[in-house]
């Protein structure tokens, strides 16, 4: 270990759930991770699955509400959970105390206006500085997947549609798939990267899905539960389904009857996500 | 409903996430439960099974964090989650702001000192007045089995010793097997109870089993945490394997080697647990 400080360990279904920090060069503060390791991981790497929280959360929310472990252990695959945003002294935060802008609402962009841009850089930080530390420090190999929830399914979404080589597959709950065009995102993307309509829609899943080469469409799954509070304003699902059959994308978006925005939502499913990472990664058991 | 107020309800493993409040007369206060009612409920009345919470804890802890749901809704159990203590204005608190005695600090116990005996009388709560409002409103049958961590392992195991009659087994995580030996009972007891050292024998669980009639002898889990931060101060697991051993009570007691005192411990066996009582029960499915 020469990057990492091991904060915190537990023991987790025969394996290990830790919280680690380190100095990042990307945000230019120090972050704080989750990992879960399975008991697999004590005798050999094991791909790493990547879960990006939604608004308001830090690495604990996953860690703590969501009962992934359970089948991370059983299939070997460890859980990567970062921080949603940069932390610390001198890092900007919403002037109007809003909870959609600025700490813990980074929307995994790579700010470049002030005050935000010496901190806000979350794209970086995720797609390339925090895989190459796990990657060279925890038992984990280079395959890599990602999934989310809300701001965090819209991370993932954009971040395997930019990507394509570098995720088996990418997943999402209750995800902003079209962030230039919602109230949260408009706020968000208006303050990281200015008036620059082509900065946003490389952060816009729906743009990105009318994008993507037929060769580089990754598998796809998406859960959005019917009851959610969220969705007419700013999740807008049907965005998404319509720009995947536009496309030609053969992703699977489904309605989920009754649930709402919350962990139970995410409970409920995440076994059938963390299985098609599995699928993706070839590493369900026979 | 008459008694009950449904105050939250949440979509979870085809089943519903709820919490109620309702008037307590042996609280003489607004009393908070969660419950956990399965799919199955929606057709015909389930099982019981009641889980009682730690120190600090309130009824989401468990809820939220033990993943517990899942198998619930497989097996067709309700989860009934009450709080820890009674709670409001004119409710005690602990005049020297610990976390071990008053609010969430109830030790489940009927106090019969002030100025805690107006409000808390949560023996009298637990095991009379919850489960004859929760089958008078909700649909779950009198079929009950209870368990709980840390205090909340002491009450089960406390209540289900002393109402054999009413529940079809205990199990216990990282239980307060020996109140009246160890310093957090000393503190509670002894606020609640006064001096009389026979009312707290009624309310200690190594006693209790010294005393039990070997047709009485529910069937009994505990898991303990080998890494559990309170185990030598409070817990005293040994305690509890003495005692069943000279009381001829074929208790399962098992340490875990490497767990700690946490939910990522509670979650990682919650599902052997459920399985336990599913089978006391007759409901594990073929």
């Amino acid at each position: 270990m020469t990057q990492l400080n091991l904060a915190e360990s537990k023991h987790c279904f025969g394996g290990q759930q830790n919280r680690y920090t380190h100095t990042s060069a990307s945000t230019n503060c120090t972050m704080t991770f989750s990992a879960y390791l399975p008991p697999q991981a004590q005798s050999a790497p094991v791909p790493a699955l990547y879960w990006l929280s939604g608004l308001t959360c830090t690495d604990e929310n996953f860690s703590t509400k969501a009962g992934a472990q359970r089948v991370a252990a059983e299939l070997g695959v460890a859980l990567i959970i970062p921080d949603t945003s940069p932390r610390g002294d001198g890092v900007a935060d919403d002037p109007d105390g809003g909870y959609d802008l600025g700490l813990a609402a980074s929307f995994y962009v790579d700010a470049t206006q002030e005050p935000w841009k010496p901190h806000y850089q979350m794209y970086s930080y995720i797609t390339d500085e925090l895989p190459r530390i796990v990657e060279a420090e925890l038992p984990v190999t280079d395959q890599r997947s990602i999934f989310g929830h809300s701001m965090g399914g819209h991370g993932a979404l954009m971040i395997a549609l930019r990507n394509p080589a570098r995720y088996a597959a990418v997943s999402a709950f209750s995800p902003i798939v079209n962030p230039a065009g919602v109230p949260w995102g408009h706020k968000a993307l208006g303050a990281y990267l200015g008036d620059d309509e082509a900065a946003w829609a490389n952060y816009d899943t729906v743009t990105l899905v009318g994008r993507a080469e037929a060769a580089d469409h990754l598998p796809m799954l998406v859960d959005q539960g019917s009851a959610d509070q969220f969705l007419e304003d700013h999740l807008k699902t049907d965005r998404l389904a319509t720009a995947c059959r536009e496309a030609g994308y053969d992703a699977e978006i489904r309605m989920q009857p009754g649930y709402d925005h919350s962990y139970y939502f995410i409970a409920s499913f995440v076994e059938e996500h963390i299985r098609f990472h599995a699928d993706a990664m070839d590493l369900n058991a026979a």
